[in-house]
């Protein structure tokens, strides 16, 4: 699987020295293992195209850094003298995802390896607190994380921290999040001095954008996947789209308000202040004012999320009528948003994410019907819907992945295990 | 400006050795004197960090490819011995792009420096005629053309014929042209039988793709955007999609088709079979239905498009109320289709091609209010609406353009003079 977060320039050629060269390589093995598992030298010259020699020595360098190690033999190996197989290391080295939603906020510390050091989401009304306290509290979980990676004795490569909202590119600040309430928030600096000026990089970037990375990752572990876009689910609607492999991010980083496409009639206020956006009707709270009153406590925003969708998922399969009416009402609007989406980007796969995977059994037939119906493509361009298994955690995920990325693009930024330093 | 297919694998690292880097290199410094102008050998190891000795060995390389010559002595240089400039030759090396659309057929062969060697539109009212007349009716075109690059002593790089239906990505076979009348056609198969099963690369394309690769190389002349979206307006109407330098293709190839974006009331019926989709009230057809009755000439598809168009302008700069009511109504509805392709897409800029560039002076004001209303992102994400100057070449410009890349990406596919062979 190979991460590319759409921030570097794509496939422009740039020239190239003899040390350019050699990160390249190294970091062509170690994405190369790290995606196809443990394999020895001569298979990873075979497969690379790079000589055995070479191959040798970058193994050797990668070993230096703590980023691949010796593994065990290899038993595939019918005649003479029994290879060695090397495979993934990176407990070392980890990276951290946070965020920050309309009722929750969250973070995950991952290593190379993709396994978990620590993952926890809180309940949180965010839009009923002023910024600066969801700060602090953010800030305390990311500190939290922190600790538990250096408590392992990694090397932390970053953080990056998910909003729902729109984050211009180059600065990174938060320019609008309407379902925040918050306007031009500088988050970055804001983090930076809570978390005492760290010496470690910090980002952040747009959740959809972030759950996106994390569903294609998920998905490359079974599938040559190139093209998806995913929907996120919550109060508000986002939409994270990856094309021939690349996140695409938008001229200024804003690409992806899906939930914002004026397709519904003119009824319910957006939390953008318009009316006929996707998410009025589409929204957890668009389903919620459909299949609840007023005072039901899966309104609560004080309770957890998937909590409260669990109680929508009881009803549902209990055969409630008000429940069942209303989510055939919105996963027929998912479809008609759906489509515009397959028939403008033609992904392969529709990844479903946020509440729309824990609903996605009663929103799935509505949304494929429509894929079929009003695609233009034949049998919708091959595109397949799916549910997300990442849940809630997919933002998180994705920003502890796209913290790591920079260590798989330039694996000389971790040092040398001999010396410490990044040589 | 650097066209990129979005056929290659992106960003992802590939092992190199040193002939791959020799390659790189010749590529880097051939596209660097094609962008941005002659420059001298000094000039050009300062702009792309490539040592000095190195730069030389790469530029007589290319010299010996036809591909950059000697220019005149650098005026710039204030001391010491004046310094000679490298300049683009590339007028032996051609491409040529090629379409069939709903009422003309096309051609253009373009040099590397991008001077035109032969362009040419003949009106032909396709969606009556059988696939096998109009596929000879190109062939006949293709070859003129062939005949024109052969007579300026030029290697021809390749064929790419734009057509405005789906194109199957792996085989370049169309699988639909609803406004051609066409189901599924091996085009390549058909044009490469009647060419006589030419030496030469031909490949197939959707029209908007490369419209909007040809409006990207004609802005990128002027500022360095990377994310755009084409409109083409014809009949039907495409989309062209342009993110951080790549084109868009979605997983089938079937990405663009924003003509089938279900969001018109239920009203006329679409040339795909649908009501509702998006080109039903912004397509040329739904403009003449609105401005001018049955017999008017202006919608006799036998005459040239752009002599047609002449006449709404002229009814339209004459006041003409039920012109401008139309034109008004299909600004509206351009821009309500506008605002959910920038929301998705935030592109820095949305290109007006086909027809949509021609009545553009009536068009523009409705879309670009809708885009400000509509659009979450402040100022509408900073995507500016222009006219394209390209007109209804902008489909054959951009399959010379595309047939040129592999040029770009490898020199070495190009003979050196001395032996007239590739080496």
């Amino acid at each position: 699987m190979t991460l590319t977060d759409g921030r570097r320039p794509g496939d422009r050629a740039v020239a190239a020295d003899h040390v350019s060269l050699r990160r390249n390589n190294l970091s062509v093995v170690l994405r190369h293992v790290r995606e196809s598992g443990p394999k020895s030298r001569a298979r990873i010259a075979a497969d690379t195209g790079l000589n055995k020699a070479t191959v040798s020595s970058l193994v050797a360098e990668l070993v230096e850094r703590g980023l691949l190690r010796e593994g065990p033999a290899d038993s595939t190996r019918a005649l003479g003298r029994p290879g060695q197989l090397v495979e993934l290391d990176g407990s070392g080295v980890c990276g951290i995802g946070a965020e920050i939603n309309v009722d929750y906020i969250a973070v995950s510390a991952l290593d190379l390896a993709g396994d978990t050091v620590i993952e926890r989401r809180d309940p949180l009304d965010v839009a009923h607190l002023d910024p600066s306290t969801t700060l602090d509290k953010v800030s305390d979980l990311v500190r939290e994380a922190v600790t538990a990676v250096q408590e392992r004795a990694g090397q932390l490569a970053g953080v990056t921290l998910a909003v729902p909202g729109l984050v211009q590119g180059d600065t990174g600040d938060l320019k609008l999040a309407p379902n925040l309430g918050w306007g031009e928030v500088q988050v970055i600096q804001e983090m930076r001095s809570r978390l005492g000026e760290p010496s470690y990089p910090l980002h952040v970037d747009n959740e959809a954008n972030l759950a996106a990375l994390a569903a294609y990752s998920e998905l490359r572990k079974n599938t040559p996947v190139q093209d998806l876009v995913l929907l996120t689910g919550a109060v508000g609607v986002g939409g994270g789209m990856v094309s021939n492999g690349h996140l695409l991010r938008g001229g200024r980083g804003y690409s992806g308000e899906v939930g914002h496409m004026p397709v519904a009639p003119p009824g319910r206020t957006c939390g953008c202040g318009r009316t006929g956006c996707w998410e009025t009707v589409v929204g957890l709270s668009a389903l919620l004012h459909k299949a609840t009153d007023r005072d039901d406590p899966v309104r609560d925003p004080s309770l957890d999320v998937e909590q409260r969708l669990a109680g929508i998922t009881r009803r549902a399969e209990a055969g409630d009528a008000r429940t069942l009416t209303a989510l055939k009402e919105v996963g027929t609007w998912l479809g008609i948003g759906g489509a515009i989406l397959v028939n403008i980007l033609n992904p392969d796969v529709l990844v479903l994410g946020g509440y729309f995977a824990v609903l996605g059994p009663w929103l799935k037939e509505p949304l494929e019907k429509a894929i079929r119906d009003r695609v233009i493509a034949p049998d919708g361009g091959g595109c397949q819907v799916v549910r997300s298994d990442l849940g809630f955690a997919a933002a998180v995920r994705g920003g502890a992945q796209i913290s790591l990325e920079q260590v798989l693009v330039d694996p000389t930024v971790i040092g040398r295990v001999d010396s410490g330093v990044a040589q």
